[in-house]
Order: structure tokens, then C-alpha cells, then sequence
């Protein structure tokens, strides 16, 4: 769990050949069959893979969910395990694929448009190769150009983890940071507490912020006082209103809005018996904002 | 299929150390990467298991259909398969968790909370053992508290399936009874033939009660004969109409009730062309009872 | 990749000897046990398959979306693969059960009731075979009659698959042809070009023509002109109107329908930010015609 390793314990190591799993995560749904042809590519590279799915239900283009879902489950799988990223709006684009090595001895290949944002904050990455598409492709899917999920990313994610390549034979090194989306970082700013809105409690609608509960603590936060939240998306406030600390939900009427500390110990804003999200219309990701002060 | 073997015989063949077979059941949807991680923990225990899904749609909370949805697919998969139950709403609370070894052979991981009640019923529970959570915990997962499906559970069924741990090794025999919800059984009382109603028909709203048709019969049933079907929650009764048993729903008009016989051989109340279950705000589960009656 | 062989070569292979891949796809939805237990019957046969989901969310009783699935995505599994499709609204007529042999290697186990026409139109089936269930059902399911997807699709498909059979010894060689959907070969006829809706991108709503971008190209499409499309479903003209064929949806106004070439070079028919199927009520299939002409 958790573990995090040097560049150079990996490169001897080589956790990849001895774990031979590939974990697929896209925004395709499963309804049609284009999860099960990535499956099938895989498997034909080699047998003996395992091939697994963290989620093909991540909102169509949403880089940012991706991004969080990776950092959720990556860490409970061995290292060495391979994920496969496809959120991928910008396919046909100049956007470049990559496969990055991760402090917690992970591969994930994926193109380099921002799903890495909460892997390189959260983790860290450790090396960073340019996937040339022209080599690293499904023989015979040239004519292809909309789904480099399966004719590349699944191809090499599958030559990667079955040893047939090394990590180091996806390509050449990149020196420049990966594209990273625009995290508000958690911080106290005067008398204001600032963070971003990280994900929706998908059953809930609660809004799970990326404000840990420390930090709220140290901002003097007491259960059963009341704060000011403000939320804005970009520059515009879409939200306004005190609220209590609680414990439980059932500290404030049905309907009313709480905070509360979720089971990642971090702020979360919910309404009891309620979607807090869809009531006053709160998305996630870049550009959404929460600040906490004094009640008014 | 549906073989029955005593303790003895268990206990000499350990089918589940030639299995090495993980089936998961929650109610924790796919949209986001929990059921995914409980995945990872058990792949980390052993790379030689088959890691598979029995369902992850269980409505949340409902440890009713959880119990009734483990009794449809057991018995289809070899014995010394291991099942991982989690739908857990008294996570935290003082609610157990156990193992328990069922006559079919198979090793079910679950919080002990009613979700056995239909193994218990229908196939028999030859031994159930606490799970220490202390003990058979992830490590590194102390400090979490909310996701024992993937921190204990999932940890544990691994051990279990590979033979890391014997199903002796996982705690002590409990010699209570586990949890079991309240199943309305099915019976002649008098002038009236009472039961459950099991599960809702998931595509259609028709419901499905544990009347065996043989009851029916030997209660007097007749194709195209009028019955008098009341449905009561709790003590309250919320449905009361007369309807003909049929062969086929087309016997009767569109959106007219009707009783039939479902593929597993039980009463069936529909609708044709229509659902039941939302026209009349019907639910499944503890507290629900149907009685059947002559038509008034 | 799409290789295609002699009945000759298979037969020397037998690809599917070496490959012990099952992929299974029906209508059945994950909510309840069904498809699990359809994986336990096969993991029972052998535990050395791989176990493999194409979809389950065909949608009910649609043996046209079936067949369309099945060669979306079998070409991307190697030759050998054995898949079962049970879409199945004939279950306990007389409908046959079959396997067949196609020329890109793979092996089919189904209901002989259309699903096979995409296969056999698109890829070449060079053997069929008919399962007698009498000999290929899962010992003790005598009773059951209504769950052939477990009983003897997944058996029979394990058992191939497993080497446990032969494909020759599932049951004698069909002659006749199998059942086929009527399916509107795309064609210029007169000032007309036709074609069939094949299905909708689950998405979007756009309709996915089987009008190849080549054959329009010959019918004198060029971007930015206008054309008449016309729908018909069996023989009632449902929907008539000119709209432009554009290279991207933003051609046209927000709500405006439009031509365009999909990603599998087909034309398509789209309303920009919305659902073509939904607002016109336009389905897919069997009876769903297509024509485009010139606009009026």
C-alpha cells in the first residue's frame, strides 16, 4: 500500500514483468463493444494477462474525473501493474501519448492532456516517454484515426506489461512537465480557508472538496459552529450561504446544507437527504472554487 | 450442480484450495473505482486467482436483495468458490464480520447483518467464524475506517481462495445464529395462501413472491380463474384487487394485473405491458406480504 | 487483425485450442446474477479460460443491434475466440441452436435467429453446426427450459473452447443457410442513394448509416451542399427533410440536423447538440430504410 520507490529500484526491479496486469479506464461506457475490442487486442499480444477495468463510466471528456479515478484505485493495485487512460477529446490532435513511471511503481499510458494532474501532485512521476504512434500501433490499424484507445494505447499498455517491451522502448524521454490541469491547492489565505472541488459523491451529489481535515482544524473549525461557503466558477460566485460543521447529517434539518469531513478526511458539502450538486447547479474540476470564513 | 456436502467432507477436500476463484457482489455501482480497488487488494494477495462480479447494482443499502441475488448465482459456480457480500450499512457499528461455509461448498465473506438469511433458508450453513478485524486487515489500512469491503473483506476472501489462510484460520466459530431478516413463509392459512415478495423484476416491475407453484396448485389454482391478491407493508394494506392466473400475459387487456407462474417456478404478479411495482408503489423485501385468496 | 482463413487451414489449427478465450454478450443486463452465472457454468468446465464480457446491454430482445455488436468487435479478438450470444426472444420455440466456424478463425455459439447476419454478410461463416440440448446442456438443468444461456451456451461454449469438444462434435453440419435479417444493401438506384440505419451512437442519438463515405462520394457528395434524406420505416415515410453534409457539427445552428461521415467511414445522420433518434423517433434495424437525393 502506498509504497514509493526511486527511479532506479524500478529500473532494476522491473515490477511490470512480474505483474503482467492491465487495468483500462475510459469515458466509452460499456454498451457497445469498444471496451471489449481493447480487451481483445490486449489479449491477443499476450494470454497471459490479466485485464481488468477501474471505469468506463468517467463523464465523456471529463480529463479532471479521470485524472481523480486514477489516484483513487491506482495505489491498491500491485506495482507494476499498467493503466490505460483514454479520455481523449483531443484525438487527432497534436496532443502526444504517453506512458509515465510513477513513484508508486505504476505505468500509466494515456494521452498527455491532463489526466495526469492528481498522479504527478498526489504521487509523483518519476519518468515520462513519448509513445510514437507510427511504431507502437496495431499492425494493420493505420487507416484508424479515431481510436487510439484501442489501436494504441491498449496495443502498447499490453506489450509493456507482458515484458515484450521495455518501459524504456515506448520511446524517448521527456523533459518538460506533463500537461497539467489547474488545481486549487488547499491553502488559508487571510481569513479565508481556499480549496477546489475535487469530485461529486456520485450517489449523493455531495461536493467532496480537497481541503483535508487538518487543515480545516488548524483554520479553527469546530464541530457545530457555523462557516461561510462561497463557491465560484471561474470568476463568478454561484454560491453563498452559512452553514454548520456537523457530525452526522441529521444535525441540520432535511433539505438544510452541512459540511462534514467525507471518508477521505477531507471537507465535504452536502445537503441532508439531498443532492447539494444538483440543487444549486455545482460542477467540479478546473475553474470551480470554495472558500470558508467566518459566518456572516 | 447444487451438490450437498457435509463438514466432514469440506473439511477433508478444502475445495476452495483447487478453486482459487473470487466472485464480488456491493452495492457500490462501476462509475467510480472502489469495486476496482477491492480488484487490486486480491490481486496483490495472489496473481493465481480468478477475480469476477457477481453484481454491483444491489440498490444501496438493501441487504435484502443482496441476500436474495447471492442464492441465484451460487450454485452455478463450482464449489471452493469464495463470495465477498458488501453491502454494509452498519459499517462502524458492531455489527460482525464473517465467513461462513455453506452445504454447497461455497465460503461466503460478509458483514453479518441479514445478508445470509436466504443461504441460511435455502442452502444451509454448515459454519460461521468471525472475521477479527484487527487481524485480517490490508496493512497499512488502519487508519480507514469506512471501506472494510476492500480492507477487510476483499483482503480476507484472497487469503481464503488462495489458501493463504485456511477458513479455520479466519476466527473463531460463532455458535449463535447469524442475522436473519424476517421472511414471510410461504403457506396455507385457512382460506388464504400468504408469502413474500422476493425480488422486483428488474426490467419489467413485475413482482416475484416465494410461492412455489406446486403451493398454488395444491391450493387449488386453475388457469383462468380469478384470484383476490392483497399486498400488505408492514401492517398496512396497499393493494387489494381480483385478477385471473394466466399462461400468458397476453390473456389479458394492456395495463390489466394478472398472476403467472415466473421462470423460477414461483407466483408472479404483473402488469401486461405495464409495470406493477411502479403503478402501485409496490416494494420487495422484509415487511412485504402477499396473501391470495378466492376472488370476492 | 480481419485475417481471413480456409476451412481447410482451421481445421488444421484449431486456433481455438491454443486460445481458451470466452466472450460472452446478451440482453440481460448486470443488475441481477444472470451473466454471472453464466461465467460459473463455463469457469466450472475449465478454470484455464479467460472470461470475457462484449457487452450485456444489447437492448432487449434486439437481435439486430446483437448481430451488429458481435462484428464490431470480434476481429479485434484472435482467431480461436469463442463467443456466446444470447439474445434469445425464441427460447422454448423451435428455434435451433448453433455454432459456427468464420473465415477470421473465430467461433460463434448462438440462437439461430438472426444474430448471424452481420457475421455472415461482413466476415464469411464457413461452418454451421447444430447443438442438440438434449447432449449439450449442463448436467441437472433438465428442468430448467427457459435459461439457455447458462445451460447450454455457456456450457457448450466452455467446452469448445476448453478443447473438452471438438467443433465438429457439437452436432451435424446445417446445410441450409442461416436466418438472416433483412438487411438494405446500400446501393444507388436511379437519383437515390439507399442504405439501412444500422444502429444508434448510444451517446449522441445519431443514426449510422451502413452508406459507405465512398459510395457517397461516387453519389456526388460534396461538403457544404445540401441533400433530401428521407426514412422510411417498413413502408411509412417517417421523416423527410434537406440538410448539409458538413465536416463538423458546428456548421449548423445548435438543433439543426446534419450529414456527416462517421468513425467507421459511414454516413452519418446527426442534430447538432441533440438526439436525431429521440426528437424524430427514429429507430434502427430491420424495416428502417434510408434514401438520399437530391434536395429539393
Amino acid at each position: 500500500m502506498d509504497r514509493r520507490f526511486t527511479i532506479e529500484e524500478l529500473r532494476e526491479e522491473r515490477p511490470w514483468l512480474r505483474r503482467k496486469t492491465l487495468v483500462f479506464m475510459s469515458d466509452f461506457g460499456l454498451v457497445d463493444g469498444a471496451v471489449s475490442a481493447m480487451h481483445g487486442v490486449a489479449d491477443e499480444v499476450s494470454q497471459d494477462l490479466r485485464l481488468e477495468d477501474l471505469t468506463h463510466d468517467i463523464p465523456q471528456f471529463s480529463i479532471w474525473e479521470a485524472s481523480y479515478r486514477l489516484i483513487q484505485a491506482m495505489t491498491y493495485w500491485a506495482p507494476g501493474t499498467v493503466f490505460i487512460s483514454v479520455v481523449d477529446p483531443g484525438v487527432g490532435s497534436d496532443r502526444k501519448s504517453v506512458a509515465v513511471l510513477t513513484a508508486s511503481g505504476h505505468v500509466v499510458v494515456t494521452p498527455d492532456n491532463g489526466t495526469l494532474t492528481h498522479v504527478a501532485k498526489d504521487i509523483g512521476i518519476l519518468e515520462r516517454r513519448e509513445i510514437f504512434e507510427a511504431v507502437n500501433r496495431l499492425s494493420g490499424s493505420q487507416r484508424s484515426y479515431t481510436f487510439h484507445g484501442r489501436d494504441v494505447y491498449a496495443y502498447t499498455g499490453a506489450r509493456i506489461a507482458s515484458g515484450a517491451i521495455s518501459f524504456e522502448e515506448t520511446g524517448p524521454v521527456l523533459d518538460d512537465a506533463p500537461v497539467l490541469l489547474d488545481v486549487e491547492e488547499p491553502r488559508i489565505e487571510g481569513d479565508r480557508l481556499i480549496g477546489a472541488i475535487d469530485i461529486l459523491d456520485t450517489r449523493y451529489g455531495s461536493l467532496w472538496t480537497n481541503i483535508p481535515d487538518t487543515l480545516f482544524d488548524q483554520f479553527g473549525a469546530r464541530h457545530g459552529e457555523r462557516f461561510h461557503i462561497e463557491i465560484r466558477h471561474d470568476d463568478m460566485t454561484v454560491f453563498g450561504y452559512d452553514m454548520p460543521f456537523c457530525r452526522n447529517f441529521t444535525e441540520v434539518g432535511k433539505g438544510e446544507p452541512l459540511i462534514y469531513i467525507n471518508s477521505l478526511l477531507n471537507v465535504g458539502i452536502a445537503i441532508n437527504q439531498g443532492s447539494f450538486s444538483e440543487r444549486f447547479r455545482i460542477g467540479t474540476g478546473e475553474g470551480w472554487r470554495i472558500a470558508i470564513s467566518a459566518s456572516r
